[in-house]
């Protein structure tokens, strides 16, 4: 049975919901932020890299949330959370999630971990100064140029709308008004409509 | 006839490295940094977000490195650039690419890039500052975790190497000794002995 190691906040969720979406067996387990588990010899045994999310499988354990959403829409593909079958539309999703990985989670994680990039506290405050600024800019190309509708790719439901969501939902919190944004606002809330994303929030508010 | 849109010495060389493996026919158009080609609207029509590399395809264009080099190795089945019907092998490919993207190539652009998340020229001198500790963690990781050998995966060359061999290319510039990481320069050295790989770098040196 797959378990994912997960974390309520974090780009975990993204997972969380496509492993919930298969419908398969899965066990969730907690690492607490709090408690700095993610730094703790237990965890660091499972992920070296001491972030989250990390999925065991009985093959080994995959780490990079496009990695771990991918072999979900892979491993069960009757649950057609990607075009497996065509490699210019798996491609689309392919460059959506290094996007997001690349480029908006970064931009995020400035706000809150600058000491990954630079050891000088007025250099922290600098990054967490221009976050607003850069998510917006983010959001904006997702918005006008990537985000097709009513799903991210188009009429199809696939692993890249979990994760966008997931960091969709960071805009408040990085200080940016969504209602810039009314397909993102829309896709948000159609997503908290789904019955897996409400199984997941449900369960993470527990 | 697949296009590629690269600058020499970014990460484009990955793509187009994967391209020369496949054997296929292809065109590779350079677009100058020093010019600032990447911010003009010519170039915007190709790509919105102003970055290389770009693959163009009959049936539209495709960003962000793991996306392209996935896309190359799915469309091109018979160069056997990556383990297509394994879904835990593929995923442990796109896990590797993922950490390249997000962390490695994201910890190397503090060096130069650092007005993409602060304002402060202060701010700048500092993330400059941790550009070489924080490539050799990550390297330190590749070597020591990451990398199966002889190939990133393994015993079967995949497009995880093209990609490797392009951000080991720069811990020189970043003020990191390769020495410390013996894995990773034998590695490059058997890349260069590649003749895709020659073909490349000889193409790039024109």
């Amino acid at each position: 049975m797959l378990k994912l190691f997960y974390t309520p906040g974090t780009c975990s969720l993204a997972s969380h919901i496509a492993l919930e979406e298969t419908g398969i067996d899965y066990s969730a387990v907690p690492v607490d932020f709090s408690k700095a588990e993610q730094t703790k010899p237990d965890y660091l045994a499972v992920n070296p890299k001491g972030r989250v999310p990390a999925l065991v499988t009985d093959r080994g354990t995959i780490t990079e949330t496009p990695a771990i959403l991918t072999y979900i829409a892979q491993s069960v593909p009757q649950a057609r959370l990607a075009p497996l079958d065509d490699a210019f539309e798996f491609a689309r999703i392919q460059s959506f999630l290094s996007y997001l990985c690349s480029t908006v989670h970064v931009a995020h994680a400035h706000g809150r971990r600058g000491s990954r990039w630079a050891d000088d506290p007025a250099a922290h405050e600098a990054m967490r100064a221009k976050v607003a600024s850069n998510m917006t800019d983010c959001f904006e190309l997702i918005e006008t140029t990537m985000f097709a509708g009513p799903f991210v790719t188009g009429e199809t439901y696939s692993i890249a709308d979990p994760y966008l969501f997931t960091i969709a939902g960071w805009l408040e919190p990085d200080g940016v008004d969504p209602a810039r944004f009314p397909k993102i606002v829309d896709h948000r809330n159609r997503m908290t409509q789904r019955p897996a994303v409400a199984r997941v929030l449900a369960f993470l508010k527990d």
